[in-house]
């Protein structure tokens, strides 16, 4: 096993000394080959994941569309070239002392390992964001991917192989590892040639790899996109005037995918009041509305039926019962807790990933406040409100922003918009750390980092930084932004 | 103990809680007032810091210089404010499905814990880089001063009170340990509320605050400048036309401050020739002529004495013997060694602190490549070559640019630029992650995190993402870089 790991990485570092080469802009023509070779595939792609994963088609071919997009975002950032930060200080030998040419930018760090995701098997996986993001910023990719959906993983690779071939591209800048087991996921964070790991997944999963990468002689940070419950506060005259279409969005995000989305709604909160009731009856109506189909599998069934149990049973949480007639299948749930009962039980601050929520009745402000203090790092925080609720509770609109890496008014946090002002990331146990995104432009940031060139004659410059700006990008020269020439 | 840093956090959280929200210009105000308040002490500052580090008058005068130009130079960029990478992408309800309105910005992440170096008793400790650069981004600080400067530290964090005062921002916005054991340090890393460390000074003792911080429930960064040699190639050309100049600048640059710098080339490496046996013969003859200070204490002296002998005493390794008059003011010295006995021993690749340096001598390029490729990472990495020798050897340019935050050209290493272009950082054991500088103005990024806000109305969104940019700040807007209005 090591053996196999080890030939990987001497390859992954010898593609990554060519590939770190490649200009942006052929990197960008690299990327929108990959995702040509996904569309071509697109048919059998879907239905080898449809198979695989239980997914619906139409969220598949929704996903491949994603999927590409990502590509093409990412190729538009690297063709564009602005997003190496380029900034350049000029000299003035006048200064005592002298002031040195000193010149930055973002270079690539090394070979990484991508970790894909089973409930995004295109999205975030083989070809997905990690990889996506990675090839953009020039390094060199290892992708593991899910056990879940290895045929599915297996034709995205043949995709990225062809873009290789057509694009002359280092062979090994990817590669696909066949052997799913966990000895090998082990020897790929602790190779000493891997630079940086990426992740999405379960908590336990992502803190294994964090386990690993700590017994390492060098350390590197291990990008993981763990759990989050992704709490939505319901305020007191959004319920009022719109409760019915309230608990139509609901239902539809907590149980779209099976619930099997990061940023699900896992914890409903508001202060007690008649337009609450309703709320939660309207809510627990549509959730027996909407159409079911089999979770990822049967390992995350398992997982999801065994959370839920563990949360409908704590202490003064109150749940119908459920007829689940089929695991791989759950039904989806509501259960209800008060605040004071909540905000005692961490266990109740745990995720279940599936459809279902927990909604905490709060006797007042201080208790809601109070809940969302007890609560840890959010990928997602939703404000349900209008202007008169904002305007009224400043400081839950304080707790919500310190809690998540995206705030959200008046939508569901399921739809994840793939865009530059995109933060997907925040505090523990959403991430390790709340300075990354792992989905939009800023996702590139993980895979990079600066370095300084000082006293370099504009010949041996790159592109980027020197004087002519060849690239024509935006850089920072003299503490001042511009896109001309110097 | 644990008590007092539980007040200690406590009260810096309440004041995080405040002062993120105090603007760019304000917080740029009370940059420079500490400035100010650190200048009318200057006298005071100089001789107790000398009386403390034993570090000459005119250094340390030129050291509280640089600590008030960080301080000023962090007050322009926030009250500029495009430092906060504001990004906005403009809602679309007619695309399928309705685009959101989604704007991002960098927001300050909570208080931090600085650590003061031994060897920068100002522009590195109390009022230094880190501190200046985490109140810049918003967040509320509590130092541990280096315990080989009490004194000035107690002085300088008096001018930060007085510039809380003056400014009125919240009390406990900056805070001082007395305390300075262990202890405190450690209760200071793990305690819950602490988000993010900040350490310069020695691998021990940056692994040591890592390895308290990996035992946290919740995981923070340990930014910590550590160790590193600072590479130098002396390339074929360079030698032979410019020795006795080489040689007068790397005596100085290796004796500079008695050899105490992070920078200080600590490894100098060249291929064998006629030029480089006369550029060692002056070289060793120059570090007899430098004038000599006690080193900044005991301590440091001692572990500088252990480490020199035990370099100068593995194989292979031919020195001068050296005649210490006074442990506490060694006498600077060089060391030799063939390259082949350098690559095979890692002994000889660790960091010496103090007026010492290794030459490796390789018998051609590739034992050169060979022997940089055996360095671990470093904050530098010193090129002295002609045009000549650049074009000639391309991959060793390649190799040094692989291993280092800065890569010089014909300069010594020792002198940082403070500068946006500036990289003072590199991957382990420079530090835990080449991610980051803590010089110039890139050392803003360790204190903060990017937050998404989506679907927020213009009247509840921070000025930095307003439509109409009140701020005037350069904005990502649709992925074009604007500082217009929308």
């Amino acid at each position: 096993m090591s053996q196999n790991i080890s030939t990987v990485m001497q390859q992954a570092q010898e593609a990554f000394e060519q590939y770190r080469k490649v200009s942006g802009k052929n990197r960008a023509i690299f990327l929108e080959t990959i995702a040509e070779e996904i569309e071509s595939l697109k048919d059998a792609l879907v239905a080898v994941a449809h198979q695989e994963s239980h997914l619906p088609l139409g969220r598949l071919q929704g996903e491949i569309g994603r999927t590409t997009g990502q590509l093409r975002m990412f190729a538009r950032l690297v063709a564009e070239g602005s997003w190496v930060e380029a900034c350049i200080d000029l000299p003035n030998p006048d200064r005592v002392p002298p002031k040195p040419d000193t010149r930055k930018m973002l270079v690539p760090i090394g070979p990484v390992a991508i970790f894909g995701a089973s409930n995004f098997p295109f999205a975030f996986s083989t070809a997905g964001g990690d990889t996506a993001s990675a090839l953009a910023a020039g390094v060199s990719v290892v992708i593991k991917a899910h056990p879940a959906h290895p045929e599915t993983s297996a034709l995205v690779f043949s995709a990225i192989e062809k873009a290789i071939a057509r694009c002359q591209m280092p062979p090994h800048t990817v590669q696909h590892l066949s052997d799913s087991s966990i000895e090998a996921g082990k020897a790929l964070v602790m190779h000493p040639l891997t630079t940086a790991v990426g992740f999405t997944g379960s908590q336990a999963g992502g803190k294994a790899l964090r386990a690993y990468a700590e017994q390492r002689a060098v350390p590197i940070p291990v990008f993981a996109e763990m759990s989050s419950i992704n709490p939505v506060v319901l305020f007191p005259e959004s319920l009022n005037q719109n409760h019915i279409n309230l608990a139509k969005t609901f239902a539809g995000s907590i149980t779209l995918g099976m619930g099997q989305f990061c940023t699900k709604p896992g914890l409903l909160l508001a202060i007690d009041s008649p337009a609450l009731a309703l709320f939660t009856e309207a809510l627990e109506h549509e959730l027996t509305q909407v159409s079911l189909h089999p979770m990822l599998h049967s390992g995350i069934a398992q997982a999801f039926d065994k959370a839920r149990n563990t949360l409908t049973n704590q202490d003064g949480v109150v749940s119908k019962s459920i007829e689940n007639t089929e695991l791989t299948q759950p039904t989806p749930s509501l259960a209800q807790v008060q605040a004071k009962d909540f905000i005692s039980n961490p266990t109740l601050h745990e995720e279940a990933f599936g459809p279902f929520a927990l909604l905490v009745i709060c006797k007042d402000t201080e208790e809601l406040s109070t809940a969302l203090k007890a609560l840890g790092g959010q990928l997602t925080a939703t404000l349900m409100a209008t202007d008169e609720d904002v305007k009224q509770y400043p400081a839950i609109l304080d707790l919500q922003s310190a809690l998540a890496g995206r705030v959200i008014l008046n939508a569901a946090p399921t739809g994840v918009e793939v865009a530059a002002s995109m933060v997907h990331g925040g505090a523990y146990p959403a991430t390790f750390d709340a300075r990354y995104t792992s989905v939009g432009t800023g996702a590139i940031k993980r895979w990079v980092r600066p370095i300084c060139l000082q006293g370099f004659k504009d010949w041996m410059l790159p592109g980027e930084l020197k004087n002519d700006n060849p690239l024509k990008i935006w850089r920072l020269v003299n503490d001042v932004f511009t896109n001309s020439s110097i």
